[in-house]
């Protein structure tokens, strides 16, 4: 590379001007760890005007970010756009076009093209690097790509969105609802202003999952949706009941080989209060991973916002600017595995069921009926009765079963005029 | 590089023989990661004949190790031998200036000579990496190096030897003594059989600390020894009593920015329960590093065992096989810092203090009148009587103090007829 290297940055938002500072300040810094210089050549954002946190120059701006890439030509591209497809995918696929090695921390844009974009990397002899797209600040791409590069890994499995964690911390601690604290969650920009249903349903995380999978696999990005449920549907009154079972609600992604077929979920998740994981709270992340000879590695950190977002899109630079051409999956798109998808029908866990029911004689003698009937067999129950309203809430935590099993077991009682709504299912972490 | 990467391993021990085994497994997993065949053209340990597990190939077996170096000239040698001088040392560098790249886990050698280590790679334009001398499989290095690389990191912390915890952890779940758990975790082979000192006393974490904190900081490794305590002195008592309040014995490496002056310390401390440093348990290690912006990320697995260490020098082959030449300590050797160091005398901690007594009147007053004239406040104390030996163990929770103050303090019980041996001193985790 040469000795002055040219920085563009596409996306003026809290992490692309964020970004945009820490390369001013940081230049000695990256300067002694690549024995290059950087200059940042161009920046482009929606609006040139908008009030922003670090002031920037307006004699780079540019209103069109294509004329960045053409005219520019930039060494380096940093998209933080953030969409799936338009723009982001267009301005990616032209700087790489254009031999520009590109980073980005976006994880839906990775998840539905990577495959494609690192082709198109590999094809110009450039990088494409995303260590920013999963767990913010921690470093766990590059620990599977390469500290971790020939184990033999069978699962990967974590906290994975910092959002749905704190919402679920601190219905916990504070004793609020799902809607109040999503509210607070919001006010301290923890959650999406305007839309934050990616957090909730799952569909963030399950991104992530994607990616995590293909560098842990070796296997080309995965199309299909194994299992995948957000967090919409936790109450308060399953935070206090797992609280009494000495339990706490995760939302957990998890990618793993089972027989050799891809498994990938995204579900809350009720774990000890005593395991690693029931202790990672707020908006923390933490990636579990499993592999042979190293064993179970954790990685824990601080998983969104601006400064992690920046240290792992810096950590990506530094890398590129010393020169480093990588296979964006570690290994060439053209050696990743299809792997074959894993029935979901065949999830086994123990579940947590939640039922409200009217408190007429009989009901808990339905449920147990069908649950027996499904082989399903009941490890604790507790029911607490509701005597103002004539309700009751009963909780079941079953022995192991099969998710197609569940699933027929309990499609009876949406027709059950005393079971009053669809039952609660949470999954007990196995 | 040259399409096939010739090997050599010196040293045939547990690891070395590990190393050996995983090499001819995972051939085909390293050419898909790097593009390159790898082949081992040399091996050699003190005995050819010793029953090892896995079997070694005899005819690329030299008894001199040297003439691997110039007969064969491979391009990355495994240096896992272990001793901070003697033949570790002048096998690595003869190979370094054979233009041999090394790969080593020897933290007392690095530890010790890195710096000279680094600097003859640096001139002769090979790698010197030794992710595996620090926390086993957790690629720690790496991720303070590049993962983390343009961080301002000001604290490093965290357990740091597996043989020690593993001890403390079994100490407090069996009810066992010190030199029975001893005796149980050299039959596991978690600790050395012939000479467990150096794991025992803390040296083993301070050659670690003092790797970490060269990366860290971007400076020299330092030859100053801020405070090295063990285990040695923990008894099973102190474990019960730190149980009843809650916390938990663990011995800390931690390395630290002061005021810009360098602190790295090795000593057992108290830290809560319900830490999440305080649950790290048996062989595990875990690191804590604190850096800006990525604030605080955790790091835990594994630390030591031929498995662990294999991935970890197994992730430098592949780096080094893909052709990236790197600076052992992340900048040139002749940008590292030369750091001051810290004056131990001003480390402040609230302390636990256990005091064997005769149980006769006014010892108990005779310690909280001493510990009142050095304006050290008790925060609680616990006295329980031993009646058949008219004895009483005192033990004390302070406030925070210093170390110079500290010693002054309770120099003059050594010459306390009342006070049956020096008193045991444990730090509370800041």
């Amino acid at each position: 590379m040469k000795n002055i290297i040219k920085i563009a940055i596409i996306g003026l938002g809290q992490i692309g001007n964020y970004l945009y500072n820490e390369l001013k300040i940081k230049k000695k810094d990256i300067e002694l760890k690549t024995g290059k210089k950087i200059r940042i050549v161009g920046i482009s954002a929606r609006s040139k005007n908008k009030k922003r946190k670090f002031k920037i120059d307006k004699n780079i701006f540019f209103s069109d970010p294509f004329k960045i890439i053409n005219k520019i030509k930039p060494d380096i591209l940093f998209e933080v756009i953030g969409q799936s497809d338009g723009i982001s995918k267009r301005i990616v696929e032209l700087a790489l076009k254009n031999k520009i090695n590109v980073i980005t921390p976006n994880k839906a844009l990775i998840a539905k093209h990577g495959n494609n974009l690192a082709k198109l990397a590999e094809k110009n002899k450039v990088s494409l690097e995303f260590e920013a797209s999963v767990a913010g600040g921690i470093p766990i791409l590059k620990t599977i790509k390469e500290g971790l590069a020939t184990n033999k890994i069978s699962k990967v499995y974590g906290i994975l969105n910092g959002t749905t964690n704190y919402i679920l911390s601190e219905m916990e601690n504070s004793n609020q609802n799902f809607s109040d604290v999503l509210k607070k969650a919001q006010k301290l920009g923890y959650a999406e202003p305007v839309n934050p249903k990616l957090d909730l349903n799952g569909f963030d995380a399950f991104a992530k999952v994607r990616i995590l999978s293909a560098l842990a696999f070796n296997s080309k990005i995965s199309k299909y949706k194994c299992l995948m449920e957000g967090i919409e549907k936790i109450e308060l009154k399953d935070i206090k009941i797992a609280n009494q079972l000495d339990l706490r609600i995760k939302l957990l992604g998890i990618c793993e080989l089972k027989n050799n077929r891809l498994f990938e979920t995204v579900h809350p998740c009720l774990v000890s209060k005593k395991s690693y994981i029931g202790n990672v709270n707020g908006v923390m992340n933490a990636v579990i991973t499993v592999g042979k000879p190293v064993g179970e590695s954790i990685l824990q950190g601080e998983g969104a916002g601006p400064g992690p977002t920046s240290s792992a899109l810096l950590s990506d630079l530094i890398s590129i600017t010393k020169g480093e051409v990588k296979n964006p999956f570690g290994v060439p798109v053209s050696k990743l595995k299809s792997l074959k998808h894993y029935n979901v029908n065949n999830y086994i866990n123990s579940l947590y069921l939640r039922f409200e029911v009217k408190d007429v004689p009989g009901v808990l003698s339905q449920i147990t009926n069908r649950l027996a009937k499904f082989k399903i067999s009941v490890k604790r129950i507790i029911q607490t009765p509701d005597k103002k309203n004539d309700k009751a809430t009963i909780v079941i935590i079953t022995h192991k079963t099969s998710e197609l099993n569940c699933n027929n077991c309990l499609s009876v009682f949406k027709s059950n005029k005393y079971i009053l709504k669809n039952p609660t299912l949470i999954r007990l972490l196995n």
